[in-house]
């Protein structure tokens, strides 16, 4: 029987099992899951810190029981030491220390990307947490549930009746962490080293984000560069965290959320190629340079589809679908022929009451490869305003101005105002390569709690071919 | 100067006039509109009907003054009588009575529809009324607030606290109309002629939106085809409702919700052919069959991208669509080339905590037409389980057994579950003419309180997927 070995129980790993489960069930599959947690969503943990989701084991996206029903061997607490591409075996360390031989036919690599080195002196100290894995989790959980009874047991401490939380880096996960930490009783100050929050949107999108969380009593500090976290001398068991320019807040804990890096020592000690970020370089087809080894999720660099390039672009989604894929492809007799068919980057975030999402390029990053972008900022209400609860929508659509080509968007809106699966309409047409002009064609649905006979969508992309009309075709 | 005059003030005919100004703004634009409510949201009434739009006003997708803004001269109250296509020119009676001439160098008819005559004996009795135009929804809210007043200052009649409304016809407006009169405080029978309600989606669909109505207090009668209403003999002022099969109520108010028909006597009597359901046959230019004369919205057949053909299926979204493209080709040097892309006829609707939306074929619509369709049903949440809130959609994926392609989707779920632009990832997908397979491809936006990291639709496509895998390719 032939035997595909995968490393890495998260999404990509597990999508692969999966996926080659069903598409070749002649096939034996073994995943190999370094820790105890198979398939958790790593995007779930803010909502297990913020008390959302109280039970942590809720954050799997499957169960044990539900993937070993798919007849998929799981090896848990089993770590990846060393891969022989040569033999085809994979050496592996087992729960009681020993090494032991897996021999496969194809393999398929997904080790995922850990928290990036943050060039922080003291980022080692107690009190001062990366947040990536269920274990970082429940260190911040045990941290924060202290600092919470401490603060009740001494109501009239001195910084004031709340812990101060301190987050480094505004991207999603420091964003969705500072909306949590304020859920949970915690004063927030987020320090970002960019002029925005958020740089993944536009400027204007991400001053609305600033507000928002001001809103919600956040500190937020931009042109922040943290340098250093020292113990602060004044109140045992804080910290004082200082940066750039003079910037200085003590607090009761750090959170460092300054993004991530591709994981590819294993791949690399086996000879395996590496790409754009220094992510394993792999085919659409998830191919590795290495005969028989597939790889994908957060590890590998990833296909853009408006760029026509691979890029380092780590998302769950992309993840997923990498993963079967490689999966799939993995056990196809004479290898399969399925090609991963891009990412658009199409992301999503919740802070607060704000949605913000985005998919394909930003002017600048259009720019920078040589389109010639046109970027047009526009509002519209989520429903007809008539119908109590409308919400005002912030879009903004990048085209081409040659072309006419749709190469981006931008919505930033209540939560409730569908602004996730909204983006998804853009994400769809820009898949498709549709010009900006014909997102007008499409047949949307409308009834007035939800929407408008033209959805928001095709009133930002009318409002562009509006402004590029009298740019560019004026009399 | 040149000339466009356009018969109708609704979504097709202000569409139209607004488009002819943005294109060419040299051409004198002039819209008669037949009453003094131009540019009504038609699909509001039942929202002012049920109190949440307390102001009639607020229907109005734009005002007088906003329109005329953009250069168009209104006529209001003003009735286009005839129609002289080889003069170029209309009669028109004015506000005083008086027949006077307009001339035209283009012309637009968007004319409408109207309610179908329903067969039933005594639709003319007081107490009965139809709902299309401002008009009949001021005499179906002065009837309204009159049984309201009655009903609270007899608090001890015999046949309950709450005034009774009958309802004909379970389509859109009579599902919006069974949630509104609720909410007014109406005791509501639902009856349909049919066995399913809302029978634009499929039975076990359809069986979710009857349990919804249930829920809420509505009786709901299917089977129920209505022959005649007569005065009830026992309670003065009421209705006796009388069906096949026995079926029998007495109400204080019917409403007849049981479809429309197009508006034509104005363009027949021109010469004007007409086409499917009886509407005014069209170019996908919107071109008449006379020269000069284009027509657009519920008073036209429909270009139907999927059929390849045109049907009557009037939405205000495609109104809005071909009159835009209407007044653009008329005003074009030479005839403009814009096409109408089709209709996929997607819709969708909210009754009480549902909305119910769909887009393309249903299986029958499918087989009808040469189709070999298949269709699987599915579950899924709208976001991640962990995440409070989330909410079970149900899902209907047809797609071609031979070619795979998509052939159309529903889905029916919480109205806060963004079923209605999940819908649209469906329709910009079948816009495209993708294969159902293919949608897992697509790089849809995820965050655990909106999404999974496969969306519910590509769920549903994959479900879609594994059976027909299990049915055509199976070793």
């Amino acid at each position: 029987m032939s035997r595909l070995l995968i490393i890495g129980g998260s999404d990509a790993g597990i999508s692969a099992a999966l996926r080659a489960r069903e598409v070749n069930p002649g096939w034996e599959v073994t995943t190999l899951v370094a820790d105890a947690y198979t398939n958790f969503s790593i995007c779930g943990l803010p909502f297990f810190l913020s008390g959302e989701t109280p039970d942590w084991r809720a954050l799997a996206h499957r169960s044990v029981a539900e993937i070993e029903a798919q007849g998929i061997h799981l090896a848990l607490n089993h770590t990846a030491r060393a891969i022989d591409p040569v033999e085809r075996s994979v050496t592996v360390e087992t729960p009681d220390g020993a090494l032991a031989r897996f021999p496969y036919d194809r393999l398929v690599i997904g080790t995922g990307a850990e928290p990036a080195s943050p060039e922080i002196e003291g980022h080692e100290l107690p009190g001062v947490f990366p947040l990536h894995t269920m274990d970082d989790s429940f260190r911040v959980e045990a941290q924060l549930r202290a600092l919470l009874e401490r603060a009740q047991a001494t109501p009239a401490r001195p910084h004031g009746a709340h812990p101060h939380a301190l987050i480094i880096g505004a991207g999603y996960i420091g964003l969705e962490m500072a909306d949590a930490l304020t859920h949970r009783g915690f004063t927030v100050t987020l320090a970002q080293r960019g002029q925005t929050v958020l740089s993944t949107v536009d400027a204007p999108l991400g001053h609305r984000v600033t507000q928002e969380l001001e809103r919600h009593g956040v500190e937020v500090v931009t042109g922040a560069a943290i340098e250093r976290i020292v113990l602060d001398k004044e109140t045992p068991g804080r910290l004082s965290i200082q940066g750039r320019a003079g910037f200085q807040r003590v607090a009761d804990v750090a959170l460092v959320a300054t993004g991530v890096r591709p994981v590819t020592r294993l791949a690399q000690a086996a000879g395996v190629a590496l790409g754009e970020g220094g992510a394993i370089r792999v085919t659409r087809a998830m191919e590795t340079s290495v005969p028989g080894v597939y790889a994908a999720g957060d590890c590998v660099e990833t296909w853009h589809r408006v760029l026509g390039a691979p890029t380092y672009l780590p998302l769950g989604t992309t993840a997923h679908k990498q993963g079967r894929i490689a999966g799939e492809n993995a056990v196809r007799a004479g290898g399969g022929q399925s090609e991963f068919a891009g990412s658009l980057g199409t992301q999503v975030v919740k802070v607060f009451e704000l949605a913000i999402a985005r998919t394909g390029l930003l002017d600048a990053e259009a720019l920078a490869v040589g389109f010639a972008p046109l970027t047009i900022e526009t509002s519209a209400w989520d429903h007809k305003r008539y119908y109590p609860g409308a919400r005002q929508l912030q879009l903004r659509v990048t085209g081409d101005r040659t072309t006419g080509r749709l190469l981006g968007a931008q919505i930033v809106g209540d939560w409730r105002g569908e602004v996730a699966k909204r983006i998804d309409i853009f994400a769809t047409a820009l898949f498709h390569e549709m010009r900006v002009a014909d997102m007008s064609d499409l047949d949307l649905s409308y009834t007035p709690p939800l929407s408008s006979p033209w959805d928001p969508v095709q009133m930002a992309a009318q409002a562009w071919e509006a402004e590029h009309r009298r740019l560019f075709r004026e009399r």
